[in-house]
């Protein structure tokens, strides 16, 4: 069950509102024809091209000046990584990301380009943490954990809070899991909400320590991750699983072949750039994993090498 | 000057009241950063991924009951013919798309997807004209020409409409120019709305007859045009240029390599999918073919090839 220090339905509207002057308020895409009936909130349009800008504006502006002055630090070669180092542009104060040694090249510009200040680590978690440990004792910074932060999942449910302002309850709501920040937040909207709503998790197969901790009741490591979708390698925190058990009502899993095969139909019909681990929602419509009258899904980010395209290997 | 065959701005404020129920009301996007003052209207999101929804359907809306029962016509391998194909069976009634033979694949399934009646057609206008023509002869339907048709062109304008009820006036309009219609409707629209804002039409130097006309002063053919914005090879009419002579401030071109160059940036700072017609105003701005504070543009479409973007080659 949710313990106290867990976000509830208020902090997300209260998030929403500290954000509001630096996200934007992303489109609602109605499907026709033979995508009558689903909905995709275009979270690839966000600023950084990802949700996670919602959960880093929320954790650096909810700082006191105080706590801030000395900057933020995290742990990320994705993009939560590059939606810190630009929350922390915007509100003047450093962000210092910790980066594995050969992470792509795309990936530290889009730090850099927000000024973040890399520091590179080993490719190995210990070796990540340790080093974002170091960085936050030298510099005083706080560390904003990339989902395990109750900030940070109340910011990424003011995603779905939107949705619900924009259209009425449909029978399923898709998310995403990696980490389960997404998902946690979006649940805690979607109950307060939309009571009747189905909150279902999607992931990859070749990731599914959230599938695994979901069937077991206890919380699984991700072992070996091999998927497409970059985002979606993380495993659930201990945080992140109660809040699911807590709010979510299944979790699903799809084939790497779905994943593409949707985020090629996401750019062929609804020509929106959306990369691999955005299209894990749709993957699991396309794969019967799902079935509604009406399904709502996060499309959740759009940042993709445009030169190596999966449907053109 | 206009001839009172020509639409005014009344007739867009109709066109938007009339097919209201049938497109989508499109997001505006603003760019940050490096892109801050730049406005982003996305008919790529629009149904069948083109603002063409819009003409055709106030096009095919506007008809009487007897004079929309025996159908529409049309010549056009584009977006136009997918996008009358479809406003036809919102109404209930046939399309014959005529189109010439070697049309590429994904084009004709567009149009046969909404059960548009495709004719085939020798790859030359003539041939394309006098095959419509006896399309019409033969069923009783009504010629909707892609652009050189005041339904149309007050369709097309509502795109522009709405851009004034989501944002105070840029100081620059910028839409690509083809066969005029987008352009005219966009400027009759911005006149009415928006009096000091400049409306510049923009072209690729390899199909620029609008630009030899506009500084001739004489309505100029269309020669051998030579650019991947396939949506932008056809000519001016005399309609279609009356028009922008009354309404519109310029007329530029631009290079085959910023339209590639747009194209890309769309792709990967606004996670669009844009053909590169739509492209083509984001390339002005690339090359300094237009300078403002402010500037919006219509992104006109979505339609591309996604096994052969421009950028592998």
């Amino acid at each position: 069950m949710p313990q106290p220090i867990d976000p509830c339905f208020d902090d997300i509207l209260r998030a929403a509102d500290r954000i509001a002057p630096y996200v934007r308020r992303t489109p609602v895409l109605a499907g026709e024809g033979p995508w009558a009936g689903l909905y995709f909130k275009c979270e690839n349009l966000q600023a950084v091209g990802a949700f996670k800008a919602r959960g880093a504006c929320n954790a650096v502006f909810a700082l006191s000046d105080v706590a801030a002055e000395r900057g933020v630090v995290t742990h990320s070669s994705g993009n939560h990584a590059a939606a810190l180092s630009r929350a922390a542009r915007l509100r003047g104060i450093p962000a210092y990301i910790v980066m594995p040694r050969g992470a792509p090249a795309v990936k530290r510009a889009a730090v850099e380009e927000w000024g973040g200040i890399v520091t590179e680590c080993e490719p190995t978690l210990v070796s990540r943490e340790a080093t974002a440990a170091a960085l936050c004792a030298r510099t005083g910074g706080v560390l904003v954990h990339p989902y395990d932060d109750p900030a940070v999942i109340a910011g990424q449910g003011t995603a779905l809070l939107e949705l619900t302002e924009s259209m009425d309850s449909p029978d399923v709501v898709l998310a995403p899991v990696g980490g389960g920040g997404l998902l946690a937040g979006t649940a805690l909207a979607a109950r307060a909400r939309w009571p009747g709503v189905r909150v279902i998790g999607v992931e990859p197969v070749g990731a599914d320590d959230a599938a695994r901790s979901w069937s077991s009741g206890i919380l699984q490591p991700q072992l070996a991750p091999a998927t497409l979708a970059d985002g979606l390698r993380g495993a659930l925190s201990a945080r992140t699983f109660r809040l699911a058990q807590a709010y979510v009502d299944d979790i699903v899993t799809v084939s790497e072949d779905a994943i593409v095969a949707a985020m090629r139909l996401l750019f062929d019909r609804l020509k929106l750039v959306v990369e691999p681990s955005g299209a894990v929602p749709l993957a699991a419509v396309l794969e019967g994993r799902v079935s509604a009258a009406r399904t709502a899904m996060i499309l959740t980010g759009g940042n993709v090498d445009l030169s190596q395209l999966p449907w053109l290997k």
